[in-house]
Order: structure tokens, then C-alpha cells, then sequence
């Protein structure tokens, strides 16, 4: 064999290791933003059981359905709920043609930003602000809004648009899961019609597979075109106790992963793990002041006491950020 | 060559055009219970119409969500809705329980055979019957009892499960839809859990691609296990401007692709056409009194009067049952 053909074949070789490393690497580890602790292993082992054909745990793939929490889940929730401080913005924004709300209650606290007046009202009294300030408007104005927010609205502490504060691990697991067939649920206390307008793009959850709380709607026709309404009254809350009947509602069959970050979400996740076969369940439990922020018993938002107590009397997964996230927001340095 | 090679080898060559015109002939025609008419050149145009990349026409698959009424367009609805049939079973079944039916309206009617009385009051009536009666029960138990009755009970005129009588058509449309990247969803003026218990093994479609009626629920404990209990009330009726709502609240996304066979599904056809770009609305014309039924304007069941006039002046497409369908049932001979 001449030279020249002895290194074409020696390059290809390389070529080839260098190949087959990157491909062995990346499939070695689908979830590279997280730390290699127990709480990965409890995620990856789980995948591994209940994927493995012929096992006792075996789950064929239509019953792989995993449901997430969002705020404080998949993005932040800090200072006040996202969607909070888009409601903010929206009453301020139609505060000119609502003279009445300077002095009638809730909306006179969001525009004299009394903002702990407001969130005592909880996610009920946010869904009754944007119910009310948003009657009559039609499904498809709604969502045109809740970008026009998102694609200008910055975060107080990142200075980033809302729909960046994402959590790089938790976008890893969705993807791995998904790779795994599962299938992916948002089910949130958040509003429905506030979250299908963005997390396709930014999560790969489709519209379809959003499970929130909800205003009442109405089908009209407005100058012979058919328009769905939103109407001024609140349909149903999806929290706590709300989340597995939401669950039923809307997906109607029984989670067998579920992941959550507060007490809202204790009995979706009571309801999970009720259910026969293996199941995960999971929280995150937020202890990195520096890098996102640390709360939990004591907080106004994703308090976190009665589900961690359950979480550790039961053995649930629960996610130290600090010590098993890598990476918290895609925009953190590797 | 020896003659018995020869043989051989044009055996083998037979074998391979039999088997070659199979697979030819069957992906010629993913539709073999649809008579070549306009009917069937309707469906087929729009579907290679949406999918071909690069045509102006093309939809993307996420937004491939195509809509089908159950009663009367997927599985037959005479003499009476099957659900009716179930609810009557029940009360009947129940009624040894509940002394108070044999003077309470509408279980009085029931109990004493009077269908029409009942079927006066319509898919609320028949919903509020189901609510009432299944009061308490928690939703695994309701499945498993939908399950039962569909095991035992038996069509009146063919004498065959329930569910049986979906339509051969149908079935291969919903096949074909789904080849095609597009994601088949049930939208019904039926209980949700009375399809979910059943539609996956059917028609192949998932739980949680069923929008229907549903009853009121709530989450609770029971000696420690969580469970979801059916409430006496009505939450939800997916019926006409309510399928848009259903559409709305539960799949997020506007529908390209919508059947049904009734003026109750008028709306949602309604809030199919108006959607932008290529869309397809079908009716289903039951015209075939021999080997199903024959009724529309008049009928008690599946009326069909005003959606009829707009299909004809709007020119969706309406399948006559008698002419467009070669097998009703998948019983059916060929």
C-alpha cells in the first residue's frame, strides 16, 4: 500500500472515531444540563424501565404520558407570576377606556401597583382580572396580545424577554422523553389561552397538549364571520385539587411521570402516583438564590411546604437546583 | 436451462407481480369502501393538496387537526343515540337502588319505556340523567361499567355490540388522515367518558383526543387513595355552538379538516370554513334505509336540515350514504 493511501484510510478512521464519539457521547447523555446525582438517576432509570420491552415495569407508548407544572417548573415564576405581570400591563394598557376601574377593586390596586393586594387574591382573582378586562375580545385577539407582550415585555432582573427564563434542564427532559415516547402535558394554574400562544415555539408542547384554567367562551357570528367570545367569568381553575380533575377532563387518562414545584401541585401529584405500575414523581424545589432564586415555605408565589413533606416522607424525586442544574436558563454559560 | 427451473423461476416471477400489484393496488387506494365519485376525489384532492411541500396549499403537520362527530358520522345513532340506550340500561339497572325514580321525572319516563318523553329533552336531558344517576362514582368505575354494557348489549336491528356499527368508510378515512401526518380527533355532543372508554380500540384514536359533554368532578380522598368522583351536574354540553367552544377549549387550534352529519354540527363546520387557506367541511347523508338508515329533516335523532342548505349553497361535501359508500359496515360483505 502506497503512503499516501495508508493516511487516507488512517483519516478516514479518525473521521469515523471522531463520528461515532459525538454520536456515543450525545446518546450517553440526554440530559447533559444536569448534574450526575441521584435525581438524574431516578429520571433516567425510570425512562430505561418503563421503556424496556418485555420487562414486568413495561408501559406500552399511548399510556407514557407525562404532565408538567409550568410557572416555576419549566420557566420562572419571580418575582410575581409571569402571566401576573401581564396582566398588569394589559389593565394599564386599557385603563384609558375604563375609567371605572380607578376606583373599583381589583383594578384600582394593579394601578396604583399594589401588587401583594392583588396576588392575595391568588390565581382565582388574577383569572377574574383577565376575564373581566378581556370580555368581548375574540380568542385569536387574545393570543395576537400575548405576543405582541411577549415579544416586547422585559424581565426586571434579566432584562429578557418572559419566554427566556425557561429552564435548559427541564427542556432537556422534555426532549427526552419525548425521544422515548412519551408524550408531553403542560397542566398549569396558569391561563390556557395565555400559554397555547407560546409554548409550542418554546417548549414543542402543542396547544392540544395545554391543560390550564379557563374563562367561559362563546361561539357569535360578528358580521356574518364566526368569532369565539371570551366571556367575563372564570370557567374553571386548574390548581391544586383542580389538576388531576383537569387532568381527567382533558387528557383523561392517568400520568405516570409528573413533575411540579409547589403545594398547587401536591394532589396531581398524589393522583400520579396512585395509579398501578411504576410511576415518577417529581418536584423542583428552588435553592439557588445566585443563579435563579431561593424560596419555598414562606413564599407568595410557588410556596413549597405540604407537597416537599410528602415528596420526602414518600421517596418522590426532588430536584435541588443549586446542586443538580448545570446550566438553569439556556442563556447560561455551558 | 432445465424445464423444472424454468418453472421455477416464472412460478417465482408470478408470485412477485401477484404480490407487487397487492402492494400497488393498495396504496393506489387507501379508500377501497368509497365508490370513485366526487365525493371521494373531494377528500383525496384537499389531502394530497395540504401535504405536498412547496404547493400554496400546504399546511404544515401540527396544523393538520381534522374534527369528526361521532353519532351518525363514525358509529350509527338509531333507533336511538347508543348513549340513550346505555343511560336507559342503567337506570334500569340502578333502579332496585332508588326507589324515589318510579315517581321522578326523567327517571319515571325511563323506567316506564317512554323513550320519546326522554329523547324530548335531548343530549342535556340524556347528560343530566347520566350525571344524576352516576352521582359519587369515581371515573375508573364509570369506565369500567361502559365496558361491561358494551361486552353485553346488543343492537336492536342487527343484533351486535354497539359498537360494531362504525362505519368501514370511516374508519379507513380516519386511517388515512392520520398517514397523512393529520391528528383525528372526536368532537361529540356525547360524554366524554362514555367514549373514552372505548374510541381507542375503535377507531384508534387516543383519550385525549376526545372532546365531548361531561358531567361535573372532583378530586378527593377515600380511605386514603385519591380518586376523581362523578358530581350530580352537568359541566360541559359539546353540542352545537358549543362544539366550536369544545374545539377551542380543548384543542387550541382551529380544525382544517371537520365532518359531521348533523344540524348540531353545524357550528363546527362553520368555524372550520372560516379559518384561512384550504379547508374541508363534510356531511354525512344517511340515504341507505337497507343496509342502515334513511332520514335528515325530520328525524328525532341526527336532524339534518339547516347544515344540508349550507353545504349545498357553500358546497361542502356531502357523502350520500347509498351511493358513496360500497360497505357500511366493517360486517359488511365486500
Amino acid at each position: 500500500m502506497r503512503a499516501s493511501r495508508v493516511n487516507k484510510v488512517l483519516y478516514l478512521l479518525v473521521l469515523l472515531i471522531v463520528v461515532m464519539h459525538g454520536v456515543v457521547t450525545a446518546s450517553d447523555d440526554p440530559l447533559p444540563s444536569w448534574n450526575d446525582s441521584a435525581v438524574k438517576t431516578s429520571i433516567v432509570t425510570f425512562v430505561e424501565q418503563v421503556t424496556k420491552e418485555g420487562s414486568a415495569d413495561y408501559v406500552p407508548p399511548p399510556e407514557r404520558i407525562a404532565v408538567f407544572d409550568n410557572d416555576g417548573t419549566l420557566w420562572a415564576e419571580q418575582p410575581i407570576y409571569f402571566q401576573v405581570q401581564f396582566a398588569l400591563d394589559r389593565v394599564k394598557a386599557l385603563a384609558p377606556k375604563h375609567p371605572e376601574w380607578k376606583t373599583k377593586q381589583p383594578f384600582k390596586a394593579l394601578l396604583e401597583g399594589d401588587k401583594k393586594a392583588f396576588a392575595a387574591g391568588g390565581q382565582k382573582g388574577l383569572l377574574d382580572v383577565l376575564a373581566m378586562s378581556h370580555a368581548g375580545m375574540t380568542t385569536d385577539e387574545f393570543n395576537g396580545i400575548v405576543k405582541d407582550w411577549l415579544a416586547t415585555a422585559r424581565h426586571p432582573r434579566f432584562k429578557r424577554s418572559y419566554h427566556e427564563l425557561v429552564y435548559q434542564p427541564m427542556l432537556e427532559l422534555l426532549a427526552y422523553l419525548r425521544a422515548n415516547g412519551f408524550k408531553t402535558f403542560i397542566v398549569s394554574g396558569g391561563g390556557v389561552e395565555f400559554m397555547r400562544a407560546w409554548v409550542e415555539k418554546v417548549y414543542g408542547i402543542s396547544p392540544e397538549q395545554v391543560v390550564g384554567s379557563m374563562g367561559k367562551q362563546k361561539f357569535e357570528m360578528r358580521n356574518g364571520t364566526p368569532v369565539i367570545a371570551k366571556l367575563p367569568a372564570v370557567d374553571f381553575v386548574n390548581d391544586k385539587a383542580g389538576k388531576p380533575v383537569g387532568i381527567q377532563k382533558f387528557i383523561g387518562r392517568r400520568p405516570i411521570f409528573a413533575f411540579g414545584n409547589s403545594d398547587g401541585d401536591q394532589q396531581m401529584l398524589q393522583w400520579t402516583a396512585a395509579g398501578s405500575g411504576l410511576r415518577f414523581m417529581g418536584l423542583v424545589h428552588h435553592t439557588d438564590a445566585e443563579r435563579e432564586w431561593a424560596y419555598d415555605r414562606t413564599s407568595h408565589v410557588g410556596k413549597l411546604g405540604k407537597a416537599l413533606d410528602e415528596a420526602m416522607a414518600k421517596g418522590w424525586t426532588v430536584v435541588d437546583m443549586k446542586r443538580d442544574w448545570t446550566r438553569i436558563f439556556p442563556f447560561d454559560e455551558r
